[in-house]
């Protein structure tokens, strides 16, 4: 009986935010399903499919509600979240980071279990190894060419003669059903403006559909033309010759995207949970218990977009303090946000709680093992939903 | 029988460094012993106990290296880690984060279970309200006061009253075991100089002492002064006073330290593994699947050291290149390293294997599960040892 009312009372614990052991990572569900609709609608009025690229979430729930708006497929960065998602129910996956010998025993063993598995490559040597495996374990793998359509980072460069002989390799191979192409517009991140934005979308846009032209004419079906960043995704004038877009990121927005204009700072869905643990009168900061791995150390924005130190800072609700407060350093467990300006906030008692919101929450939401749900500005937990973590 | 052959397989396929699944985090296990050895023999000499800071490694296999080199209690960075510890065996514990309201039952819970757990407060508040809480509790708690030793963090300043009055609080109190004065030299890290360095170990050692002082005048008795940071402890020249010091990262080491001259790069103990994905002719770039996640995002290094990107880059036998090769830039799941000046490398295949040393350790590691443990320049792994993570 002790014991039972024991496990009540932690089950009460772990419902508020007032309670809850801090760092803890929070996801507010109203946001995440209005960031959801909102890309599902304007994609459905460009007649182009969404592939919601789980790298950011790495949670079943969250794919469960961009199932809900239409998605059908999505996409992971690791094959660790290959294999989640696909014990949770996934089966249509794409792996869109380049596949390497080491790895086709991994991805086989997906395919033999039933998932649809799409994988990609960027040179004639991976396009040979990867048939003759494909050939030599008698497994049908699905795969796609990746183009360079700018970023360059991985990706057949258009001037590459490899990229149609890899074509051909898989096309001619029994057990390789050939998809087509596909590419990352990773360079939109560089840009400091929605026309800078749209100008990448567009190159990325044309290049693929090129590339794609160019197998047509050698006589190689291209089924599928698989392209996309959140920015692109949300800024792209047309969507002209595309099947599929990905994208990951808009489900919780980020101070990063917010910086891109390709959210509001009032649309972002994840934020850190954390506890003031001291006040330094002298240097007039508060200390919370949310610091470098809590948060992340990534400091990245849009070119010229106002610098948020290590996240904004919000009240328990969610609500981003006016004026703007942020973490002005982080060290492993600790966070620093200055008061000097905001004499309320000296107030603040030891164990106040706090909410952060992050720079960049795929580096952010990858430091947890679950989300903590709430609904707007309530401080109840509705729910936890489990994600996956590492590789 | 097929099934049994299977696992002797991927037994046989886990234990060699060109197999495993990357990203992967090696731990050099000669170099660790090195440098755990090295660190114990200065502390011996210099007749001070050695309190490993575990926040670094996270693992109960580096603490037990810690402890066959006669190290006793150790300290960590979070209650998980607390709680980790103490299951794996280690009872004398310090969590040198000042403690808050909603973390007190969590550490009660472990001192009930049987450990020794030192906290720390820098707030006349804390005081009370945790002497409260034990007196209500009836559980007696080791307390600690922190002392801001030229930090500027976390800590009691020396000319703040609330300092004499917390521990008189604490002194007064039935339930509270006082243990006296910790700090934390960390702007050790700001320095560009083993002079400065040792200037800052001075001046923490002095502050902290005269703390005690205080104490003592003031009719308290303080049985610790604890200070420390790996830079700190590694110069300092005089612990006069002092009855413990903490370091953590000593045990790595790591690019940021090694800017620092605490270590060389030749005794950095860990590193990740990571595979070659793509070869980017154009930008003389190749590409790895250690990115952002696997090698952490963090750039920090000592003032006036070379840059070294997102990690310097070794052979899969964790010897590094020279001329020095960097990761030049990182996306979540993808590394890049530029070849141009070093042609030897474009030959590298897709597949190929190399190694990271990171900027900062304590972040790196802190994203992994496990070490795959491997001696010298050796490419079979040893063991694995498994880590905690989170909160």
């Amino acid at each position: 009986v002790a014991s039972g009312r024991k496990s009540i009372t932690q089950i009460k614990v772990l419902m508020s935010l007032t309670k809850l052991h801090t760092p803890a990572l929070i996801l507010n569900l109203n946001r995440l399903e209005a960031n959801a609709a909102a890309m599902a609608a304007r994609l459905e009025k460009h007649q182009v499919t969404l592939r919601p690229h789980l790298k950011t979430a790495k949670s079943a729930d969250v794919a469960a509600v961009t199932r809900k708006h239409g998605a059908v497929g999505i996409a992971v960065a690791t094959l660790k979240e290959a294999e989640y998602f696909a014990q949770q129910g996934y089966s249509d996956l794409q792996y869109p980071v380049c596949i390497t010998p080491d790895k086709y025993h991994r991805a086989a063993a997906l395919v033999r279990q039933g998932a649809s598995l799409g994988l990609i490559l960027d040179s004639l040597e991976t396009a040979r190894t990867l048939s003759s495996f494909a050939e030599h374990e008698g497994i049908r793998l699905k795969v796609y060419l990746e183009v360079d359509c700018g970023e360059h980072r991985t990706g057949f460069s258009m001037d590459d003669p490899d990229f149609l002989v890899a074509a051909g390799v898989l096309n001619n191979s029994d057990q390789i059903d050939f998809q087509g192409v596909l590419s990352h517009g990773g360079h939109a991140y560089y840009c400091s403006s929605e026309s800078e934005v749209r100008a990448v979308a567009e190159q990325e846009r044309s290049i693929a559909v090129t590339a794609a032209e160019m197998l047509r004419n050698a006589g190689i079906a291209c089924k599928e033309v698989s392209i996309g960043s959140t920015p692109t995704v949300r800024f792209s004038e047309s969507f002209e010759g595309v099947t599929e877009v990905r994208a990951g990121v808009y489900l919780f927005g980020d101070l990063f995207q917010a910086g891109l204009h390709t959210c509001e700072l009032n649309s972002l869905a994840i934020s850190v949970l954390t506890t003031v643990i001291s006040y330094n009168r002298r240097t007039q900061r508060i200390f919370v218990d949310a610091g470098g791995l809590a948060l992340s150390k990534d400091k990245s924005r849009a070119r010229g977009a106002p610098e948020f130190g290590y996240g904004q800072v919000a009240s328990i609700d969610g609500e981003l303090f006016q004026p703007q407060l942020i973490v002005a350093d982080v060290h492993q467990e600790h966070g620093e946000i200055s008061v000097e300006e905001t004499p309320e906030l000296q107030q603040l008692g030891i164990g106040a709680r706090l909410r952060v919101y992050p720079n960049h929450a795929c580096m952010t939401a990858a430091m947890y093992g679950s989300y903590h749900v709430v609904r707007g500005t309530s401080t109840e937990v509705e729910t936890i939903w489990e994600k996956t973590q590492g590789w």
